[in-house]
């Protein structure tokens, strides 16, 4: 690859539509027994009827029901185990209140297609990627090097072994990977060091001119806080603490090509699956996948603002449970916004997606006059087809992130699904509002917040 | 101790008033520099001031400023070092916004008592213990058990060492502290068995008539997922992570004595500091201190109710930056309420304080007519007189956990604080909301909740 | 009678229950016909209906439904004539929404019992009250006094004919009733007159040591914008003019005695049902019913302030609909707040209620140790015996009217009606809200009013 | 003028910009003494300031501040008389509260233009209309005719001598007045009549397939209780009597040309000026100003409709007190919403212009495919040029008036005013939103409707 050549980055990698997931096969249950009382057995007989109809359950879990008085349980049947049509059919019977969550929804016309409900359900995931990290096609840069590839193994199995809640393992970068990352870290931001390469002396000009306020804004906080030095690729918890102290966003590390359905699910949680491996040493300007570089300056700084967290968890949550056509519409709006937004700033273009960040080429290229330009409107931008393979012919701008996000929850409040959704901070879960005893629980809330409110403004100097 | 004679348990061990908490001495200073740029050297310039003076800071954090357009700094000063009354002098001049939260507040009338912002601040906690857990009275039934006093060390020493994040430590109890919770578990559960003691075969009819609506809901729940049995003292993590599932409510351990200040901030965070070992096994119906027993039967299954997590983080929040007084104020409702409280529901009144709720002796004797009974009103309750020593002459009613909610964010709002103070669960801190660009954020945060509530009402089958 | 005697009005005159009242035919029926269209026909099949079975139909209204897509009838029945009955069984089958609202709701159980749904339906309460204005019993001052009979008469006559909307009749007074006015007036708020009377040079003390700081605040604002002085009887449309500047509550003349359900129906449109005329001059200090001077000076200065204007309107609104255990309950609140009020201001007990402002006696008395003094809370004040001859031996305190409303509110919503109301200020109408379409409304509407919330603190400058 | 030929109507009449208007004299000053008491003499020391300069009031109000503990003043000055200037910067010494609103703005940097703050203060805009109802321009079609212009002169007397809350005068419209009601009302909605002019037939199916979904809906409700028939011109006071109890609309008659400040003023209290004349009958089809047929069969059908009721209460609010350049954007947007606005419904165009629904032509036309089509988006449709002796070259399509409201408040938000405004409904009367106690007030009332809003849905059966 020339250097001079301008470089892009292909997230699509990980956002990949349609994909038949072999090895899934677990189905959700979510129901209260119409006698829901621990005590009186009710569970002793549902579980009865799974055994009956050679059910094996991988987990079970009682809780307090948040639809109905009394208790919920939630049991994951092995699918490829059983009569489980029979089963479901039976158990329905008992209940007042039954959900079906199923990776296997294809087959099942009231299955809601299955989403993590809980943060450490992303664990899940790890099982679910359609190509393993290590896997190179034949025309990557690293694909005849042995060693590269040894090392995308290495960082594969940390992300496939690693499970919620732990730290995210430090790696010990080699030398040669810091000096990639000092190619590109310098090419970014350090202008005046004596190079080579002209384009290296303006690409800091180039930020201050071409990215948008939000991205210069952070940027400073993150040498401060989390290493980014040209002799140090940042490690990944760092940021990760740094990103959960702004905005509550954390990143999780992937072994692999996840699904359009997963990857979107895991913004829902304000988690980020995030690559850790740098590129291949031969052509520091190129990288056909998302690598450490991509996300750490590409990414990260826009998930430290409040709006833009907010926004990219509103795409998550539209996703969950949404019918595969929305699962494309959200990724292709993704793309062009996470990815390759541009927005408007006091009258001026500004590129905020990661792709146009860590891309010199498309950088410039995106605010010159040649692309078109459309305001962002998930509706349309949604169906919107594009190259994957070239410099984006058409870019959709947004007012600001607040109004991009409003416009997402309006989108996603058109989406078929047949109840709510609401992530609940707290208990890192994402609640499914489909009763009145939520709304009520919903509304208590907002009154709690507007009680906050009121004794802030009593308390404000004026 | 005769087993026959009511037992109570002791909760005043980590409420403690007035303390003169010796090595107490971080300064906090949060503060945006007028020309807040972090490029421009301005913290360079103010870093400068404090090594001019002679202060050592053992702490610097550059964050995005939620107040002013700009960077906030937040530097942890070594009060011990310098003249750090000069430095804030000198410091102030340069600085838009400048706040001061100190563990020295009360030499320094414009600081704010110092309080945790982030849930990793409760790590300092474990340098600030009144008495350290392996110290023992000499009326202390394990006082001359040297084997007894080497365990609770064994248990501080696990408390002291731990760090936010971290799992709850696995702890293998021995085969007579597992008979000891079994007397006491089999006492308050489980009646039908062969006993010689009368009384346990009554107990649990008390529980089924004297315990509240949500404690009777939750025990079940605790049997099926947190392995609550005669033979099996709950490991906390277990108990931990089955309570940040309900209510996001976790369990902290605590190697001593906390001050009233530090442990109310904690349940700010929804955080609530427990003791992990047990009492001596000579006196198994009674304990001086709060033990495992005590925390595990009396406090964690109120804390699984959404409504009673809710007001338990009022009591926290109100406490955060309030002035001792306040403290002592919260403290006393504090002990009337998530110790000793008693409420109406379906016209009877039933008990819900953790101190009721592991005494057998009390919780009879708390719905008899002997006490008094006034309705809860946080102004009234905080400022009376109670005995630690003797069953409670008096008790304070409540209406609903809500309503009790209510009364005391009203009561929070009369304590002189010149902030607000919000818990945002994505970053886990606390806000301290001085600002109207805060403001205006929590009213986008709410007209958010807004549209998640009229969307679950669109989708709602009526 | 003594004037030296403690004077106190009956203002049970316009608060009776459970009287049985004769004339009262009115029978309303709302409903959507499940074909909705004007044009198909549907109307006109229902009016066919009602034929058939002889009904004379008094009134029919065609509007918009907010609850399903469509139209919505208001028909009147005259539930003399026919077999109502049949009839709207008839009529419910063709309906996909139906609702009685019925002067008759004693014999029908599907009723509700009838309550004016516009502001103008107030006019036919005219039709209704228990006794004319002119009727005097035997023990009234004015008995054996053929003119003040005639004078009498001719209030009544015009609060009879008024209509909504036209403008308050200015009425002439006499000489003689201004001198009645002036002896009270003067005795009220004019204390530095040679009088022969020592009370009346420490009423103006009492009431600036007595009376609540709203009406303290108002008073002065009636003598400067609606003629409150010793030689003028203030006209009612100028107060009423006033009123409506100021909270939108708005005077109503009334010929005689409302049954209760009526009167505080009135309170639901901020419509207070006012007597114009004055008591017999041979008691100026005494009078057996409200007169003009109780209500101007009683109840017209506590309406002009927001908040006790929002909490009279609350007790309105709770009893539309209401059955008549809970309109009783809602007249003793009535009792103890707006008429026998006291309420805490600065530690210090103050009167607002009408009756205690409007006499001497019992508002010196109130506010000694004699009386006992219990908690305002609606569902025990509701279900006091009160004494209607003598000082009250009890009275109700307030913390405030903000508290006493939001008590009164919770205290509503425990009344089984199956639907929520509201107030629309716009239509001058009660909303019967009893469907999704009007709670999207709704919310809808709070969204507006948060986004000028927002707009404003934005504005704000601190 | 050939009937075959489109017709329109030249609403630009009564939408004039930047007239100076001659007679235009009050300055109004709202300002609360710093010692606000009443009974102190502030009032009169302020009184005698305005006295020494020989200012004139021709208006003085007291009444309760609600910015400020106390009283706040609101008087009106005869900006003829005297030295105001140096009056106004002596009270202003005096005063913690001080605001000018006047007619005189252009001369006066710091007040804010004049407008109309209680619904009673339309009354004062009879004086400022630019040209009198009756003065017809040389090409008019009655400008030869002394009968119309008699007539003419009669209906702008009416409207001239009006006074708000008398009931609009009853007009007892001629023969030949009716027939050309007739004629476009036949036109309009009866086809089946034997009549020459095909278009005449073919018209009901325009409406049908042209009118919004809205229009069409309320059509029929105003034939049955408004009396639209063709062989009837129904009343104002009819129609204006259904628009309140639909959505608190009125109408109010007008005697001649406001300027656009005046009329959008209007819109904030929810009041349309409306004419009562009807045009020449010399050519039915053609009127070069607005008439009664323009109003009742353009205006009043959508006025009826809650969302669009909101929608120009929002212009109106926006325009309150706002420069002189947002007036000419203002009546711009008005233009092209209530005027000539189209918008899509389940993926149709449709008319909801009253010019579209008063002109067969222009209504036929604008869902032709000649007109350009943008989205309304208040910033750019505000500063477009239009024709008005034509049929428009570019409509602006509303998604839905919700969208429209909300995308007129962000824009409203935008106008540089230092307040907020709030129409207050039960006070009839525009809030200046200025302070902090006024914001506190907003929340209190928006806490009160949040909490109908919970007990509504509470009651709602699932």
């Amino acid at each position: 690859m020339n250097l001079l050549q301008p470089t892009r980055v292909e997230d699509s990698a990980y956002i990949v539509e349609g994909v038949d997931i072999k090895e899934a096969r677990n189905t959700c249950l979510l129901f209260s027994p119409k006698d829901s009382s621990l005590s009186s057995g009710a569970l002793a007989n549902i579980l009865a009827i799974f055994k009956k109809h050679d059910i094996n359950l991988v987990h079970i879990e009682s809780r307090s029901s948040l639809r109905v008085p009394g208790y919920e349980f939630f049991v994951e049947a092995d699918g490829k185990s059983g009569a489980l049509g029979k089963a479901i059919e039976d158990v329905k019977e008992q209940c007042s209140y039954f959900n079906i969550i199923s990776r296997d929804y294809k087959d099942n016309a009231t299955a809601v297609p299955w989403f993590p409900r809980r943060i450490r359900d992303l664990d899940r995931f790890a099982n679910q990627i359609l190509s393993y990290g290590s896997e190179l096609d034949a025309d990557h840069p690293g694909f005849t090097d042995p060693e590269y590839r040894k090392r995308r193994k290495y960082f594969a199995d940390i992300a496939y072994n690693y499970k919620h809640g732990e730290p995210l393992p430090h790696v010990d970068y080699t030398k040669e990977e810091i000096e990639t990352w000092g190619i590109i870290f310098r090419n970014c931001k350090i202008p005046n060091k004596k190079t080579l390469l002209v384009e290296f002396l303006n690409l800091t000009k180039l930020y201050k001119t071409h990215a948008c306020r939000e991205y210069n804004h952070v940027f400073p906080l993150l040498v401060d806080n989390c290493g980014f030095r040209e002799d140090n690729i940042p490690q990944l918890e760092d940021v990760s603490n740094f990103l959960r102290d702004c905005t509550g966003f954390t990143l999780r590390p992937v072994a692999g090509l996840l699904s359009s359905r997963d990857f979107l699910a895991g913004l829902a949680f304000r988690v980020f699956h995030s690559t850790q491996y740098i590129r291949h040493p031969s052509k520091p300007m190129y990288t056909p996948e998302p690598d450490v570089c991509h996300e750490l300056m590409g990414h990260v700084p826009l998930f430290a603002d409040p709006a833009f967290a907010q926004f990219s968890q509103e795409i998550g949550l539209a996703s969950l449970g949404a019918p595969d056509d929305y699962i494309e519409k959200l990724s292709t709006i993704f793309w062009f916004t996470v990815e390759y937004g541009v927005c408007r700033q006091e009258g001026e273009l500004k590129a905020y997606g990661a792709g146009l960040l860590s891309s010199y080429g498309e950088l410039e290229y995106c605010l010159t006059d040649k692309p078109q330009l459309k305001d962002f409107e998930p509706e349309v931008t949604g169906v919107t087809k594009y190259p994957i393979t070239q410099f984006q012919p058409l870019y959709y701008v947004a007012d600001s992130f607040e109004t991009a996000k409003e416009k997402t929850i309006k989108f996603a409040n058109s989406i078929p699904r047949p109840f709510g959704v609401r992530y609940n901070a707290y208990t890192q879960s994402v609640e499914v509002l489909d009763s009145k005893p939520q709304i009520s629980n919903l509304m208590d809330n907002i009154n709690s917040e507007f009680q906050i409110l009121q004794n802030a403004v009593a308390k404000l100097r004026v």
